[in-house]
């Protein structure tokens, strides 16, 4: 059995496009898993929402119909296939909590299969085409690190990443790797006008995260081009849906990009010296220099 | 008189190499003033600590002898400087405050010559070669916003960079424009090694403030390759010094890069439009979503 004593871990990014059909996406994702196992992969992780597509794209209360709870029918076939494999796995799941709260959920099940708990999406957003406000309830769990076989992992999904804090947090509670699962794309209609500002700052933001914290960063987007179904009432970019812009990559504490996909799926394997984070945290000891004397104002929404 | 009614502001960066007698650097700093402000800039940023070479590279209490009040000398020649050029100066001065208290501060001048007041570095390194915490209490301001002719500035300095709690908190108090002065380089003995990452880093961790704050953000670095006096007792880099890469830029709200200098001497101006700022934060709206009820952890050193 592959244990963590020799510091090397290999993440598996499964990059992969979502079809109308659920369970022909999760067969798809335990094949993903296997093949990148089979790869030498330690850690998978899956994109957002990975066994549907991405129903954000409009306000419908029929798509509640889409969530199932935790554990449920896709954690435990995620929990099987990741001790056949022996490796761990990171998915997300649409959890209906109880009636009249769901959230976007992500599971981090061990290399035995056990489930070693959720984090449930704390930043929740809503923009043209991704409403996901009337979905998700925010996350009450905040964030969270689990020890795994492999190494400390925080999931964090997607919206997450554009606010320091979270990742911040994940650091402090002592992740090594910070992974987010993401269904993040373009609009077709901006995307000639917006479109290379918005990836890159996307790497940027990401690529931020594991040079402030010193800790490993991944990003698993989804591909292809989904489009609103036929009767939604909110369509205020046009009908021409979402380009998800796929681009999976890992990079190490320094921000450097070790592994990065191109716009169709792809499984990336990414491989990771976990002694890089005390490494990097010894050159660059930004932890140590924190004023946390003066940060009480991060939990204010504005200083006016 | 120009107005900030139009919402235009041109950032004027002055990029310098500093030499070992101070009033050579402030006198080549307030030309550098008036040649920005002929060249239309009106916001202008002087690189951390111009009046001096960086004295940090070691520990030698004469250096304190370099340390001067605010309101000193220093600042009242960038307040005459700042009036008679109708300009926003901001320069930073190794602050005696009284004895045995020095700060490594920020001064920011209105176009009117106005000491509108100072930012005392938070966040102080302690690295090879930059010695700071020998020389620097650390500040006791919190993170300040100017409200100056043409804009709102932060004034930040050099290692607070590496801080997105810095950014977020000025940003927070309403800064359009978070201003870097800095003073960092390569030790020439691993420049071939790292020096790609940590330039590249360096310019990742300022983008990332303004994408995930939605403001503008420059950094003013100096130039030129400055090593330890004879006679300096500490120097395990070895004897190479600091290779300062200069390169200072800005960039937008969305982390664009608008004006970038090479690794000489040189002063650039970029046009802002402060619009962008109330733009970006409509169309990514990070402020909206911060779930400041769960950043609690943010003020503490670490989880456990």
């Amino acid at each position: 059995m592959t244990t963590k004593a020799n510091g090397l871990t290999n993440l598996g990014l499964v990059q992969m496009a979502c079809e109308p059909e659920p369970e022909r996406n999760l067969a798809r994702a335990l094949e993903s898993i296997r093949s990148a196992a089979s790869g030498g992969a330690q850690i998978i992780c899956l994109p957002e929402l990975f066994r549907t597509q991405y129903f954000c794209q409009e306000e419908n209360v029929d798509q509640f119909e889409l969530a199932e709870p935790i554990p449920g029918p896709t954690t435990e076939a995620l929990s099987r296939t990741a001790r056949d494999c022996a490796v761990v796995v990171v998915g997300t799941v649409f959890e209906r909590r109880t009636a009249g709260i769901y959230h976007n959920s992500a599971v981090v099940i061990d290399a035995d299969g056990e489930l070693l708990g959720i984090y449930r999406k704390m930043h929740i957003p809503d923009d043209p085409l991704y409403y996901e406000k009337f979905y998700f309830t925010p996350g009450d769990l905040g964030f969270r690190v689990f020890e795994t076989r492999f190494g400390s992992v925080a999931p964090l999904i997607c919206w997450d990443q554009w606010f320091p804090e979270a990742a911040r947090l994940a650091a402090l509670a002592g992740a090594e790797f910070l992974v987010f699962p993401s269904a993040i794309g373009w609009h077709p209609d901006e995307k000639e006008q917006h479109g290379k500002a918005q990836a890159e700052a996307w790497r940027i933001a990401h690529r931020a995260h594991a040079i402030s914290n010193g800790a490993f960063v991944a990003a698993i987007n989804r591909t292809g081009h989904e489009r609103p179904l036929d009767g939604s009432p909110t369509r205020p970019m046009g009908y021409s849906g979402i380009e998800f812009w796929g681009r999976s990559f890992a990079c190490n504490p320094l921000g450097v990009i070790v592994a990065e996909a191109g716009d169709r799926d792809e499984i990336l394997i990414a491989c990771c010296d976990r002694a890089d984070v005390e490494r990097t945290r010894r050159d660059w000891p930004f932890l140590r220099d924190r004023r946390i004397d003066s940060y009480g104002g991060l939990t204010r929404r504005a200083a006016k």
